[in-house]
């Protein structure tokens, strides 16, 4: 499996070209942009001083889900500490997690736009944020420098893994992806769309659930299992009939 | 006492003001340049994004051994294996040596044009030469990507420095300086080239001696024992009157 760069709605395609030579210097081959300002473009080729390869096969989307669809773990920077409880790594950390994670799964490792970086809602899609340890007096790190600082640690924790004695895995499970777990809270919003659970402020609660099941469920059949109990409340609700052709399509995957 | 960022004979000023920005996010405050290109730069203070303080204070050689003659620890970077056996030491194992060395002494980490690196002159100042691990497919680091690692693994192991339990120095004795080491050197020269020993090869020798001696003398005290073996063979070897006023400049800090 693989570890992929995501950048988000990135301004200047300097910090694209920057991001593709840091990469190529440590190894790392795949460049996914979402929403690039512009793209391709000679600024990001000249910034790339040869990682031409990485810039020919970067794939555009136009989502941040999309670009992670099939990804079982997401990792998302942020120069903010944390709001609600999500798990909050630093660089070492978050590069210890995807060498360990990219054994079974492919990964992602999300960065935002120059000015703002990553917003909730893209956050809100990841399973673990990170933040660089930085200055207080001086946080604004480059996009294209935080890249290399994590292709830097990616490197080295790597290299510190393969030194240790490869560890057999033994989990037979499939580990559930993204896209799945899209498919299952978008299931769940639409059951819960029809209880009074979500009269209320409806965005908060949905993130708060987001949170815990991204770190609760791990495997393909532990989605399988709750999709099988939101059809089931479906059903006893009675709103099953309501989008038949979307629920044949969401259900494909689920027991039956 | 603090540790210096060196950037010899730069050539993009964007890349000086990329480095002036991760050293203030990584709070790094002292950048020395030896014959920039150009500097100040409206690229510099552009790429810099609002590091203008490090930019301000920025100084200015004409020589790398100007730049660091008042430190006594001088690591500089290379993209080269070892040549001749200096120590060759990877990011982690540098900034660790900084954070120690910085305790009782000013530290210089050195970084070399973009298109060719430090040269063997320049490495042959360094007490320690530093290699980033790099993809051997696609070596070639931005030297502001460069710093930016650097920087970063110098933050993170002074954080883990700070959070052991400070050990207090016993040393007593004063560390040597870049300058009394050259001083050393160059009185060296002066005496051997006054022998048969340089009737040869003499570069390489010299070299081989500077590595030797860079390793093993720590202190003042020691430079002026070797000072005053020097004295004391220039005597000898009946030279001491050639070159009086020198001379006697040089010997100001030996012992009488």
């Amino acid at each position: 499996m693989s570890v992929r760069i995501v950048m988000v709605e990135t301004t200047h395609p300097g910090n694209i070209g920057a991001t593709a030579r840091v990469m190529a210097n440590m190894g790392l081959t795949q460049l996914c942009l979402v929403s690039p300002r512009s793209f391709p473009d000679p600024a990001a080729t000249a910034r790339a001083a040869g990682a031409d390869h990485i810039l020919e096969q970067a794939r555009v989307f136009d989502s941040l889900e999309a670009a992670v669809s099939d990804c079982g773990c997401v990792i998302g920077a942020t120069a903010r500490r944390r709001s609600l409880a999500w798990p909050l790594l630093d660089a070492e950390q978050a590069a210890a997690r995807l060498v360990s994670e990219q054994q079974s799964i492919d990964c992602a490792l999300v960065f935002g736009p120059e000015a703002c970086g990553l917003s909730n809602a893209h956050l809100d899609l990841c399973h673990a944020h990170l933040r660089i340890d930085v200055n207080e007096a001086f946080p604004s790190l480059n996009v294209a420098t935080a890249v290399a600082v994590m292709a830097y640690e990616f490197r080295k924790q790597s290299d510190l893994a393969a030194s240790e004695s490869a560890v057999q895995s033994t989990e037979e499970v499939a580990p559930m992806t993204m896209g799945e777990f899209d498919q299952l809270m978008s299931h769940m919003e639409r059951v819960l769309s029809n209880t009074a659970f979500l009269s209320g402020p409806k965005t908060k609660l949905l993130r708060k659930i987001r949170r815990l099941l991204l770190q609760g469920v791990k495997s393909t059949q532990e989605v399988n299992i709750l999709r099988g109990v939101l059809t089931s409340l479906e059903y006893a609700l009675g709103i099953s009939q309501k989008q038949p052709q979307k629920r044949a399509q969401n259900n494909s995957n689920t027991p039956t």
